[in-house]
């Protein structure tokens, strides 16, 4: 399986989780384990529950922030329980696993999951291209952190095997999409734009820069156009200075 | 989801797998949990991993024998990580999902599970008209007991929400197949009569037995064909004593 794909774990709270979560991802061939901020980690329920998959978390990476684990990503996917009030662009874990591996033929795709009790916030929800949504009870939806891992790890696995991508599947070959430490520069850049242009209410940033951020994701802008974007921004502030 | 659906757990010796089992199957809709010869329950461990399960495991049926977890069940299929050197019917986790969806409109049908090391035995397995196998990383196919259900749990459930069955399923309209108490009471009586006429080495008995179990399993016999085959054998036995 490709060394492109990540599964990103944030904020887990319990060591267990992040054990049967290396044991799920080994089980699939997936081999790339970045944690943001674990509560306790390493400990030993972790590698207890990891059985055979104690390599993949010995070697998992741990970050401070979710922009370390997102670097050089070309494509991030957000696992959600939730259908969320703010409609993002949302695939079941077959689509997913379709994209991420035809993706990850270019570069690093990431797929994070939230903590147990909460899920992503909506500003790591932002990050997202798109939100992966898992097909469950209704009345009862909520999947263990490493179960839900296991189902996604399963449909990439079965994507990879089969020979040629799925059709209708749209990449991108000419250019390189900005990776997740582009797009969120821009996005910081933009924000405070909009706020010195007082078309952003500072106190209350989130909806619109939702919008944006939905809109911008939608149309995977490659690095070249975020660059021009950016100059607009600056253009833009060196214009007020001088206003 | 339809009641009709069993999953069985066979030997299993960690109680937090009966838990985690539990909570798998609610995820998706599923209730019926049938517990054959659990080493540990109930437990701490198996209420702690249940989470907002613990309802279907305060329901779930212990059973002595597995004969007793299938009674009724027209369809059983058995989870297996390893191909194995007797060939058996194997599908993989999506169409064992068509098929079960399909079957259980007709009757109750079972999805059997392994202990954690060792699995489902050779006399266990020749129960089953299938084997579903998870495709997995060669290198380390180890799920855990409860990723295995959650993963056929989570296809059973995309199936029952495709609104049709899928094509190509063959479910026998007319007759009821036989169930799994009256193919187990034929094999008996097959055995016997086989080892009267010195077809069958007592001492050896098995590696005949089961290609013949694979033979009818193939052939879904119902209630009416069972009562002619042993009918047959009936009256071999029958002949033999006269002669």
């Amino acid at each position: 399986m490709s060394p492109n794909i990540r599964i990103v774990l944030v904020g887990t709270s319990h060591p267990g989780n992040i054990g049967a979560t290396a044991r799920a991802m080994k089980t699939m061939g997936l081999e790339q384990l970045y944690l943001v901020a674990p509560e306790v980690f390493p400990h030993a329920d972790a590698s207890a529950r990891a059985s055979g998959a104690d390599d993949l978390l010995a070697r998992a990476r741990r970050c401070e922030s979710l922009d370390q684990a997102l670097a050089g990503c070309r494509l991030v996917v957000g696992a959600s329980a939730r259908r969320r009030s703010l409609s993002w662009p949302e695939v079941d874990p077959r689509q997913c696993a379709a994209r991420v591996v035809a993706e990850a033929r270019g570069g690093p795709v990431a797929v994070i999951f939230g903590r147990e009790r909460t899920g992503l916030t909506n500003e790591e929800l932002e990050r997202c291209h798109l939100l992966v949504h898992i097909p469950a009870n209704p009345d009862y939806s909520s999947l263990n952190l490493a179960a839900a891992v296991q189902i996604i790890a399963y449909e990439i696995h079965r994507a990879g095997l089969a020979a040629a991508p799925e059709p209708g599947i749209p990449t991108d070959e000419e250019q390189t999409p900005a990776d997740a430490a582009e797009m969120a520069g821009f996005y910081q850049h933009l924000e405070k734009v909009l706020v010195e242009l007082e078309f952003l209410n500072p106190d209350q940033p989130k909806h619109l820069m939702r919008r944006l951020k939905r809109l911008f994701n939608r149309a995977r802008p490659d690095q070249r156009e975020v660059n021009i974007l950016r100059g607009i921004l600056t253009a833009t502030e060196r214009s007020r200075r001088r206003g």
